[in-house]
């Protein structure tokens, strides 16, 4: 017999070794808030939307919730406009607003072609459909940034039907407010919102960090696990970066309102969410309610 | 009593009137191709929407197919480059593809907002969404015009997973190829191959004309009802303009696969889709089977 | 085009002004005491049939409970007897009620057959069927007045299948002692009783007057709404008139118990439940909760 | 031990010998054809009434088809007219039909109240209901004899769906004609009719005679078994008698659409229908197809 | 006609006796521990059998639980080993565990076929198949006695899907420790554990004793009823004997866990369960709650 | 980070790579027959389960039949008894075919019990269940040899409930002929009937071998994949081996009725399933229809 048994046998070795992980997130759902470098790189997309199709041939219930950040603003500027933020939020006027929807959902239907390419049925929706994402205007340090919103109401029925149905939903982050109009939301909160609403299991956030530094400019202080208290406290002390902060913030709340566990992944690794999920060592740090099981070493 | 009862006594008769057609099509599908003028101006808008969400709350199922020619042409221009045009056939090169995607996924959802407005659950998908439209390149005379497809392949999957959970689907004719590129359909063929797939009772066409005439130059010679037959010979004898002249085939050909009768409504008038369907007076042209029992008194 | 235009417009005007009401009644259960002169002039019969196959069709579940007063007497005079009355309550004694069970079951049949003729299902029940209706013997004052019950318990169950499988059940007030015996409900306590059962949202009552006054000597203070508490002031005034204290006690005790509003219309304007359903101008009177949102102006 | 055990333990094996009848039959549809004797005599009725509700209890689905022939005529006199036949038919005026109407839905619902009374759900239903029979007009001999009429559709749907929720169907044979009045119907014809429509596997005809004699002259004569075949045989010999004819023909034409066994059973003899059904020994005539086989010895 | 009448006709009557008893069990969960006697006699095994196959068509839902008490001895000596007990409870080494757990499902999958011989579904499972009975070793007296299991935890899914198919299940009592090996249980607390989990509403022990007395060297002291209290009573009194302790002590322990009555059948009589369920007088003794509505004359 | 990411990123492919093959089998049915060395090696056998665990959980739906052929001799000598077989089929008499049925049994629930440990539902059955196994007497040649049986009927109802109920279903070859006695299947016999009664999509057969040669001299000659044409050729050229005859005879049965493909793969490799089933080199014969798909290059 001319085939090389003994890697064959490493191979069936390795899915055997899934089997509890597989049997532990059997009909959970599993929320992926998709960004950054992953969504750039053309090879780390391809691994993300493999894990996610994989995710849901073993029987989970994967949801993507993807933003388009670079793409609104290339495309912002191909019209003659120059992109405006303040407090690191866009600044949102109508012609913005009319480029982000359009980007976004653009960037939500190539999703949705790679998933069906692959042999799953997909469908791409906002939050406008069925009424999902409803929201309230954002003001940022008291000041007017156009049609940004955040998240007051979800409607999760929409996302309910398409599962049901066996489609994986993919989901751009617009909302309508009770003036009827599209707001933007960040990716961030519309993920965050959504898995409380449908009670995830998972909530995963795909960033360009290795994950929570217990000092961030320490790189060998990075956190395996942590409780809601202990991020707390870590918030408090001040050592967190900027970016990370409302992130953590989010994790908290999502993990004090139903979802097991939040994990900030780093989506430059490919593959970053089969490793979270498949293996007993964990990449990135995950957030997880006071009286949970740790399932790491941490090293906090 | 100070209330009006002659008035509000006629009002309830014009209830009693729509009966027989609410029974008539009770549970049954009604494709609607909504374009032209109905879609440019917000009163008609408003309109069109209004008779598509009465359609769905009496009972129907109503579904929307919806083109966005003009405005695609507006984002092209504003982007630097110039539209173009072969045979009435958008010349379709990769940066007009991904414009004609945004601005069809935004008119998409757009209309959906409306319709969930008025208190009615709507998702906006593409034929992206759950591989529902797959193309094959179409050629203009032979020439290449770029990612202009003509469907070959309709997948209902996800059209009757919205149904069966009583969402009204609004769909933009974007189908992908066998190179899983995006292709641009045109919006009539759309809706003729997706009524065809799920077996619609009714095709109606808004379109920005009052509807066939016997000599396109009298307009007095407005047909009422046609037969494929009679269309046929209509169109053989050279007295159809030009852009009734591929419609009417789309007509012919969704009729002779299983759409019981084609409307080509004159989407200029305001609730013409309920006029149509409620009222004994046809408005436009219908086209039907040869063994249909005709309606309506034609001038034919 | 020779069709008038304007004036088809018009009814679709109509038709969009019923999508709020028809939005708002979807799938609920609408009770229809049926009596009175709309079941003596064929004119009205069939402008009430009208009405209800509407509801049923726009998505409403309609449960009719009739009478058939006038055509008892009638028929046992016909056998020879003479009809008797204690404080208006038919003195039925075997005969009588052996006759009266079989006026009741005819009317109920013929009423189900000009529904069946509208293209609706419908099926015709009395109180024994499914053991829906059980009573216990009425007294009037002290006296015994033979077989005339008043209603103690409902076995919805008969309705529910009927509902369930799309059916519009026609109900007698025919009901069932522990006696096994047969006996006469009045048809307004049957309809209350029916509404309280299966929860409707809204139980009408079609009467021969215009609707409770302040004054029922005076026309013109004919009032549009009153919450109960209003209602219970009214009786204890002493103005009420003798038809009218036992309804208005009717209508006190549904809406007690669950019944969101009830309606006791003026029959003998045709089509008053349309009106009074589809127009934002109510006929007649509307008893409601005491925190139910008031919707027209009254004045009492 | 006080209680006589031999006495117990009879019981306990006439149980066991049902057993076989009972897997035959069950979730089968049995109509049973009641008239005659078995409804005037109150304590045959009561036993008939416990052996169909015997029937559903042990998981067949029994229909009662009943007739009222008796109870019509002796109302028709009270109300001052005389009873008319022409050939055997009741010549059916308007007031003879509304008294025939009114008496069978007397009889329908007091059969419905003895069947509820044993525990057990019913739903009395005439041919009205769901648009159950419809008719044509019946000549005799050429000649109008009214509101009489033949089945000429069954519409089972009302009966499924009462089988459906468990509920026994009793079914009074009045329809309607294509002039939307009321017709009286033979029992015998609209039982059978039913039989066919609902695809039953028994239909029992409960008659005052003891089954189908080989010659009606000749007590001894009596057959257990005959095929359509041989039906037809002794039917061509001309020795079968008046009443049984028609029966006969109704037989044959069950059979032969569908029905596995119909049954002349004599009314008369106490629980002929558990006698039929649950032991090896048959009452009175089974008539059933060429290539059935043979349950009995049959003596013609 | 030849037949017997009067004879069919007390069978018919035996038949509608049942009716009470069919209606009150109908769709009811009803154990019956099947052991002693009843199991080594070839009669009656064949009319227990009998018994649960009626009970099943008539519309119960039998379950089997069974021991195998003397052929598991018999096999032990014929592999060369001594059956051992201590206070009652068999020493269950390996080799013993081993040929207990064969015997058993032999025995179990006897019965499955003479259950499918009569013509009703049957499936026979041990306490492994779904994981259904947990175990925690038993000692006797603080003495180690091997793999002898009490019951922990019982998962009924495996015997709900079966229900639900309509197969009838037929259970050995045999269960699994945390050390996930084999168990052996008492075949009556087996029993007691299982109508417990899935709420029986009878539990039918049948066994080799007439049942309870009140003085166990009284023949005429036999008690037809007893409440738990009295049953409490009884055994503080210590007039029972040695083998019904614990099944007294079972009975109190099923009625105060929901399960309506419970009977201590003499399993000598043949037929015992149908004359227990079928007739109104008692065989053996049945225990029932304090509250609960006697049915015969006890002798207490 | 100090895990050995690049080692975690291979295993993530492994598990990329598996997607095709998943969703290639997704809901389909996998028949294993389970025997041989894989039966009796403690290690071989746990591998064994876990492939088969691992297939339940990425959506196939596994069926295990097994055998037990070694250690019913054992017993059977346990017992005093000599083993005896002719022409390779075991001799079984009355007691024989008694210790053939306990020992399956006991195979068949530690194999349940195996199964359930790792967190998947089974349920073990034999032919007798449900009446699944319907056989008659085999021969050999000519010459009674006792309880051993050709399975002639396969009734799935059992094992569709319990698929349909999430149940892997666990399978030993005891049957029943008409005389309701129990025959003993050979396992091989019973797995082909099995998969062809269910529609399998594949039948798996664990042997002792590595599969089918050209030449069973050779051991270069291992062919992978062979049609049923040209199994057929190899089979008349009299170079296949004494045991490999009847296996492959019932491979090409199987493929002939509908089964896709047919593996004899070598039990004796570890984890031999999943390699097979997950990896694009497979491991032992496969035999498939003559249109099928060649997936391997074939040596013949």
């Amino acid at each position: 017999m001319p085939v090389n048994i003994d890697e064959e046998l490493k191979k069936a070795e390795v899915l055997i070794e899934a089997l509890p992980y597989i049997q532990k997130f059997n009909r959970k759902i599993i929320v992926v808030k998709y960004g950054g470098s992953a969504m750039v790189d053309e090879e780390l997309k391809r691994k993300v939307i493999e894990d996610v199709v994989l995710l849901k041939l073993v029987g989970f219930k994967p949801i993507i919730v993807h933003g388009g950040g670079k793409e609104i603003s290339s495309w912002v500027k191909k019209s003659g406009m120059e992109p405006k933020f303040v407090n690191g939020l866009r600044v949102t006027d109508e012609p913005t607003m009319e480029i982000a929807e359009m980007v976004l959902n653009k960037v939500n239907k190539s999703l949705v072609s790679m998933i069906q390419d692959l042999g799953v049925k997909a469908c791409g929706i906002s939050g406008k459909d069925g009424g999902m994402l409803h929201v309230k205007k954002k003001l940022s340090a008291g000041e007017d940034i156009g049609y940004v919103g955040d998240v007051d109401d979800v409607n999760p029925e929409i996302i309910h039907a398409l599962l049901k149905d066996d489609f994986l939903p993919v989901i751009c982050p617009i909302g309508f407010g009770s003036d009827h109009h599209a707001y933007n939301i960040n990716a961030d909160d519309a993920a965050c919102a959504i898995a409380r609403a449908v009670d995830a299991e998972k909530l995963a956030f795909l960033t360009d960090t290795e994950g929570v530094f217990r000092d961030f400019e320490d790189k060998n202080s990075l956190i395996s696990e942590l409780t809601t208290a202990e991020a707390r406290k870590l918030l408090a002390g001040g050592t967190i970066g900027g970016g990370m902060l409302p992130k953590l913030n989010n994790c908290i709340d999502a993990v004090e309102n139903g979802v097991s566990r939040v994990h900030i992944l780093d989506g430059r690794i490919p593959h970053c969410l089969l490793l979270e999920i498949f293996t007993n060592k964990g990449v990135g740090t995950a957030i997880l309610g006071e009286d949970a099981e740790h399932f790491y070493n941490t090293n906090i």
